[in-house]
């Protein structure tokens, strides 16, 4: 997993080749391949590996307030990206694209995305629970909260401009997630280190 | 531009050929390729074309209501495409995804944003001119919005569920939307055939 990872920050998806992935373990192409059938076979776990990691990073955060598991959720998207976290987000948006034409990819796809959306959702249960969230469709708003991060993050990879999307950030709080806010609850700042979490989506 | 267009349907992008787009005209490979250095060359002038196609269609709408001009251009991204526009707009999210490795798709891509950013922004100024929108900071807004519309399209190609779109559609428009029009004005329901506009994005 950790080669297939490397390989795709060096290649990208579109000229992964198993080659890439054999060079960066101690053993042969033909070792690896008798464990997978093919490259998109070991693609496709990968994802899977990616988002049992993604799940146990928000598990570590499972004890704070909701507000602060909602902005840690919501800033791992806005994360200004070190050098191989963006050729790997890169890297994952080529092989998003290839999803209409490969069955796997999109199942594991659906799947990250359904457990991205019950995580998100369960925040937002939580903080109704806790009494710092008005009431509100939960469901609706995690999924236009998630749309809105997904289009964010592939818009940074592909238009690039960062300092757009700070001020998208400030929009996205002040418009949408205010209103779900209590008053007197406030957005909070959360503490640096978290954008270590990494995501399944591209 | 017709022949690259029926070949991006067709092969999308990465399986894309110079051969695939030339069979489709009455010339050959090499005449086409005297008037472009490389495919990608001609890709990224597919883009500026695409470009000048929805400015025309957008044109057309230009003498409607601020709100009929707002709810047309969102609309257009909701829309349940036809087979041949979902293949086009696979092709265009494969080719989205080779922005951050090609600097040509990158500010062709850049370029056709800049203007749906300007687009949207002159129909919420023009509605605010118009009292039919509250006084706000359209800037802000419109990236919001093309941010969403754009995370919404790129989520009906690789999750692919038609039925999540409506909703999200109808939770864009309450949580967003309704924030912007003035009392006593309502989200317009556009008549059909508006979806015959083509973007420029995957």
């Amino acid at each position: 997993m950790t080669a297939t990872y490397g390989a795709l920050c060096e290649h990208g998806y579109t000229d992964l080749t198993a080659q890439a992935i054999a060079d960066r373990t101690p053993k042969s192409k033909s070792w690896l391949f008798y464990h997978y059938d093919s490259k998109d076979d070991l693609v496709a776990d990968f994802l899977g590996y990616l988002l049992e990691r993604f799940e146990r990073r928000l598990a570590e955060v499972g004890d704070r307030p909701p507000a602060v598991r909602l902005a840690t959720f919501v800033d791992w998207y806005f994360e200004e990206p070190a050098d191989d976290r963006e050729a790997f987000h890169t890297a994952l948006l080529e092989l998003r694209a290839q999803a209409p034409y490969d069955d796997r990819f999109r199942e594991q796809l659906r799947e990250s995305d359904d457990r991205l959306q019950a995580t998100l959702e369960s925040i937002l249960d939580d903080g109704i629970a806790a009494g710092q969230f008005r009431d509100h469709d939960t469901a609706e708003v995690a999924k236009l909260l998630l749309t809105t991060l997904d289009g964010a993050r592939v818009r940074q990879l592909t238009v690039g401009r960062s300092t757009d999307l700070t001020d998208l950030k400030g929009t996205m709080i002040d418009r949408v997630i205010d209103d779900v806010l209590e008053d007197g609850v406030d957005y909070p700042v959360v503490e640096e280190g978290i954008g270590t979490l990494e995501g399944t989506h591209g």
